[in-house]
């Protein structure tokens, strides 16, 4: 296994991240859980099946919430049930909670920790290839506000992230390849060596040991950007690349026959704000056939269908990273560098943008 | 006007309380809110009165919310009606949140304003005792969950806090004399001469000047133990003197004919814990008795009726502060000095001092 470290600045908090094979057995010897005086585990129906294979002493373990799978159990409504559970066990600042899963039950029960009694441990054990690459690192927590993405939350960090790639078997190739979207996104922000390695051949062709090392180097690029700025001030947000349109288009692909997830609609997203930089003169014409090829290959979508440009142009407005309104763009300049802050005065480019990626 | 710094270590946060007469016309010069892009005001029933006379640019205000005045708006479904009213609004990373009212709006609107887009600036203005001296330091915000008192919450400091002892005209006696226990509290634990200049007359026969300067000291020995420990780590947990009992009869007292406020629950408990430390010979009969008869002076409750001491031993078992189940004391040496973290191992003295307070 490899192991990393997050330092971050303003909390007190340094935690690690463990990625390998086979971890689930040796829990205890990761993490030191005998420090605890309860753990609760919160879980989806998907990947419950892994709780009993976690190495934890049965006794610690004194309850456990599973919630239906899917980013609909990412609201407020879940966050008061799991508080519930955790006041009518009895919980308190000594207790652990274990969050078991992909993004949802990171983001979901970062946030129900980082409020219970204001802040519990945490510990991350991430399933998905989103989780591993993206959720694990940055100490985001968060739930959606009706159709709001992540419009609740804090900024709370885990005592550590677990990342197991043998849970990769059971996940499903849709959500598979739309993790890849992060990964793809590390490498066309800081790493274009990177880049193409990930976009060389179908993500199932991996080998176990590569995707060790592709996940410990993403986790590494996203360690590198948050450590330096944890509160999103100023470097962190080289990270949204994509993520502008890419929020936009998820939330309305909701209401559409073809519901996208997060992954999919960034890697969407990604093509859209790599063809601002191109119509900007910061990436060539090949560069950009690059990224294209390269997120089509491993098979992600680059375009999407039933949208009105008008929506997507009224909700990027809404973006939570805008400042009073003005929206400002983290772009390319070439593949595996960027920048971020960037205001487009020009909004037919964007337009033009948004245009390349709806489909007729 | 008196103005204090409140220093806090592990955030960048620094944050000035202002203390005064007629400052609510004064705003603009008091605190910077040219720098926001929109104001949204949080507020309840009895002090929305004062809104109008903010001194605020009227078009920065975007909305306001108006919650009814009491401790049922500390919930979730408030907290998630009030972010959900901020989105409606386009309220985005420098919208500013002002929380004018009691406690319960500053706990509320401050935990709103912590979880919106992760965090957005608050501006307390405090309307009532209790929110002047107690909930305006520290950097707690909270809701209740069910009849689990601030469950759920963040630690999260306000840009400023604003203190206008001209509300107090419109505070009722019962409020008024409530919020007096945070400030006998004080004294209690700090400082004697303070303890016996509080309790000296009745409460209504202060002088606005004294008002101020009594706030404003309450405030300052507050922000000394806060300052040293923002998490509640240690020293901070002298603030929870009268609290281990006080939050359990308070909770209880919800279910019978007379729910008291919190700082008539608070002043309850501070006596029983005055009793413990009599029992354990750390504070003398003289002492207990001065105790006794200032909290009584003041018009606040010394006992509670139609409770079971079962029912209260149970509750505090549950307290948030508990370690694993054991409950650590903050108990008096003598009045003006305290210790934290005793652990009183003969559960007789505990149960003697609950029956001290339980009234036939």
């Amino acid at each position: 296994m490899k192991k990393l470290s997050v330092n971050i600045k303003t909390e007190l908090k340094n935690y690690p991240i463990m990625v390998g094979q086979d971890l689930f057995g040796k829990m205890s010897k990761l993490v030191n859980l005998s420090k605890y005086s309860s753990i609760f585990l919160i879980t989806d129906t998907n990947v419950d099946i892994y709780s009993s294979k976690l190495d934890i002493p049965k006794n610690l373990i004194k309850a456990k919430y599973i919630f239906e799978a899917g980013e609909k159990a990412k609201s407020l409504q879940t966050v008061e049930k799991i508080l519930t559970m955790l006041a009518d066990n009895n919980a308190d600042r000594k207790s652990l909670a274990i969050n078991l899963g992909g993004g949802v039950a990171t983001d979901l029960g970062g946030l129900v920790a980082s409020l219970y009694q204001r802040g519990m441990d945490f510990l991350n054990i991430s399933t998905t290839i989103e989780g591993m690459v993206d959720a694990s690192v940055g100490g985001k927590t968060g739930v959606n506000l009706g159709n709001n993405k992540n419009y609740v939350g804090t900024f709370s960090q885990p005592i550590a992230v677990i990342i197991d790639v043998d849970t990769l078997d059971t996940l499903d190739d849709r959500n598979f390849i739309a993790g890849w979207a992060e990964v793809i996104k590390h490498g066309l922000i800081r790493d274009s060596q990177y880049f193409k390695f990930v976009v060389a051949k179908h993500i199932r062709k991996y080998s176990k040991a590569e995707l060790v090392d592709i996940i410990a180097r993403s986790c590494e690029i996203k360690a590198q950007v948050v450590e330096n700025d944890e509160k999103e001030g100023g470097l962190r947000k080289i990270l949204n690349f994509g993520h502008t349109i890419g929020h936009a288009i998820e939330s309305l692909s909701f209401d559409t026959n073809y519901p996208l997830l997060h992954g999919e609609a960034i890697a969407i997203g990604m093509i859209a704000e790599a063809y601002i930089s191109l119509r900007l003169g910061k990436v060539t014409q090949q560069e950009f056939n690059e990224i294209q090829k390269g997120i089509q290959n491993v098979g992600l979508p680059i375009g999407i269908e039933d949208l009105e440009i008008s929506q997507i142009q009224k909700l990027i407005l809404k973006d939570k990273k805008n400042d009073a309104g003005v929206i400002k763009w983290t772009l390319l300049n070439s593949i595996g560098k960027c920048e971020f802050d960037v205001i487009v005065e020009d909004m037919n480019i964007v337009d033009e943008a948004i245009r390349h990626i709806l489909l007729p």
